[in-house]
């Protein structure tokens, strides 16, 4: 396998899993460093990219006031909302990326590369009170705030995810292995991804 | 890892890996087998264990007339429906065989061991297109009865599971591994839980 997609749940330690298997299999990560790489290629506002990956629905009026000052058209010419903006530009940078082999984490990348065939597809969830724990010890989130934070976390992804792809974020028919890291534990998570890619 | 349960999805190839997992691992394999042991136990007949095997979902009356000639009663000493009675039966086994090292596919088994720490609970699922082709191929049937066999097995895996459990067949908090045969392919698949369950 050329490149791994990881999508997770908040507090999943996805991230973490993430950067340990580039580690092991000694290719790039790719994460927040997407957005940056696709602001400097599509001319978008870092920050603009930026508030759009944190609010995927904005309102209407937001979109009036800034939608035509970006440069990306579709096929009939109309200008697109800031959302596929900034989903269009993204997924140039991950073909881009994809071209060698890599770790990326998000950004809907499964889909995106849904078609190629050395593309493993990952999903790693855990039960809550693993995400809980790792929310407060690793992330630094009070205590009180951290079992809400999970859950509008996984809605904005969900969102995001089923906006612009026909699919269901963390439905089993998109992913080649849905991990269970509060079970198999962080350092396993990663074992098993590197085991199965190496050998293929 | 001591024991391993299997859930799958119909033409997934799950007692394939199942069975190459257990060779790999040198311990028992347990399918069908269990309907067997369960009837021994219960004296529940096994023609009664087959058929309700088959047919989770049946007519009032048939269990009006069948059902208190069997020995399961409930804590109020109340008889219970064949299916009851059954699913008890099969649950006593797979407690028993849980006691040492072992694979088990089916019969709710990730559901009955949930509280267990040393079990690794795996569902492996596939593309309609790779299960076809194995419903054909390796089970016998007619290409032409192969898609409508697949979705009735799978609606009777779900109904028999989601009858018995607080949940729901395949849903990803019930399992700690999800994987997709049709793209990790068979052996590679069995390959993975081993690596897993070998180090834990």
């Amino acid at each position: 396998m050329k490149i791994i997609t990881i999508g997770r749940e908040y507090g999943s330690g996805g991230r973490t899993i993430g950067k340990l298997v580039a580690q092991k299999l000694g290719v790039p990560y790719y994460d927040r460093e997407l957005v940056d790489e696709a602001a400097k290629h599509s001319g978008l506002a870092v920050e603009a990219i930026e508030e759009n990956d944190q609010i995927v629905t904005r309102s209407f009026l937001y979109d009036l006031a800034i939608g035509t000052s970006y440069g990306y058209v579709n096929q009939t010419g109309a200008s697109l909302d800031l959302n596929t903006q900034v989903f269009l530009a993204q997924r140039d940078v991950i073909l881009k990326f994809a071209e060698t082999p890599c770790v990326i984490v998000g950004r809907c990348a499964d889909y995106i590369l849904r078609d190629r065939s050395d593309v493993l597809r990952v999903f790693i969830y855990a039960d809550k009170k693993s995400r809980v724990k790792r929310i407060v010890e690793e992330y630094g989130e009070d205590p009180s705030k951290a079992e809400k934070l999970m859950t509008q976390s996984d809605k904005r992804r969900a969102r995001h995810y089923e906006e612009f792809t026909d699919s269901i974020w963390g439905a089993r028919r998109n992913y080649d292995m849905l991990l269970n890291s509060g079970a198999l534990g962080i350092e396993k998570t990663a074992d098993v991804i590197c085991a199965f890619a190496k050998d293929n």
